[in-house]
């Protein structure tokens, strides 16, 4: 499986992956889900996806064409993000249609992925759109600043509980790697190194790029910290009305 | 949908399970998941539910069939809670194949349950199994102390972060209750009134049971204590080295 977040704050975006891929317990395996484009100063996206790696390159391969062959393509030349989210979600169908024959050599196959898109075009504003593996898409809302692909269930709590359009990109990015975190303690097919992409809105070029691997100080730190901070905030939870009643005093 | 959650300390049992069930969204009601069965001072056992709820209120009423019309039935006399899991299991199927009727009337209609089975017989450790849908069942090791049904996801992390065989009851409790409110919060099929139940080991009687609905103290206080505790956790994580760089010293 997969892990991925995009969060999307008034004073950028912030992206983080996994990089465990697996075809089975014996084939584990590291990809980067995490993939840049663009054309800096004019506009900049990033691709994170999820779902069958052969699609996900397949994908990849034909947006990565068009932009060497085609300099009028849609990617280099649409107006809005929006535009460029349908068009991937397009070519994603195609590439999925073609590799999938229904009811018929492999039933447990599935061809299907999902991607987030993040990005900038000059005079937009940023934005993140989660692309189905239907091609249809979706963005953020006020409420909701993130959106994750993958294996969503367990990094959500944290993400619910502390994201805002006005998280600063430093703390959305903590965020995201104690989401991160939590999920790869509870599930072996997630795992590092962790990509984190932070770009700073109107900067037109990706500001910071880190990739934390097992032993990385940092991803060790916070790791350690949020593990000590959590058992903290555990113990000082209230107590029962049982567990008060001491003995009756003077005993 | 349903969250349910059993622990096996050596100090005995917790279990807690929501009271949300919906069959659609405009047929959303309260059930309780929770049920005990049992014989004071020889044996008892609680039964928590997770999928249909037909198949589970059909299960519930066979077992109860039993209990009152042959003293002598499997779950009043197994001597082992294994075999009762077993016996619970292929009840279950038998009412599951009752109504499947595979590609047939429903396509999209399940009539699988899932059972979380806890409990103690006299001269037996206590224990705790998940029952699957097919009718097999798993229980707890000492590494993994704890076991879920329905919506497991979300409240996994801190199970997993803080659960032992050596946590307390009210620990174990207390952890139970912040898996399930990190769920509440992040899927709306999860909800209240929470079901709790807490058995001493060797008591062979249910020692505390609370029902807390959405507006209890006490729940309310978990609820806001967690919330404030997992911001100041966040709070104090480690700074990236770039916003730790100040200003030159003497500026």
């Amino acid at each position: 499986m997969t892990y991925c977040v995009g969060i999307s704050l008034k004073a950028g975006l912030v992206l983080v992956s996994d990089s465990r891929t697996n075809a089975g317990t014996d084939q584990v395996s590291q990809y980067g889900k995490m993939h840049t484009l663009g054309l800096e100063g004019d506009r900049q996206f990033v691709l994170l996806s999820a779902g069958n790696l052969a699609t996900t390159q397949a994908v990849l391969a034909e947006i990565r064409h068009e932009l060497a062959d085609n300099p009028d393509c849609k990617i280099a030349k649409a107006r809005y993000l929006d535009e460029v989210a349908d068009h991937i979600g397009e070519i994603s169908r195609q590439q999925q249609s073609r590799f999938s024959d229904g009811e018929g050599l492999n039933a447990g196959f599935s061809p299907r992925v999902s991607f987030i898109l993040g990005g900038q075009i000059q005079d937009e504003a940023p934005g993140i759109h989660l692309i189905y593996p239907e091609g249809n898409h979706i963005t953020t809302s006020m409420a909701t600043p993130f959106l994750q692909i993958g294996e969503t269930k367990y990094g959500k709590p944290i993400l619910d509980r502390i994201l805002t359009p006005d998280t600063s990109l430093e703390d959305a990015t903590r965020c995201a790697l104690v989401s991160m975190d939590s999920t790869m303690q509870s599930n072996v097919s997630v795992g590092p190194p962790i990509e984190v992409l932070i770009y700073e809105r109107d900067s037109l070029r990706f500001n910071r790029y880190l990739r934390l691997d097992d032993g990385h100080s940092y991803l060790r730190d916070i790791r350690e910290s949020w593990s000590r901070n959590i058992r903290q905030a555990f113990d000082a939870l209230p107590r029962f009305n049982w567990e008060i009643t001491g003995p009756p005093p003077g005993e």
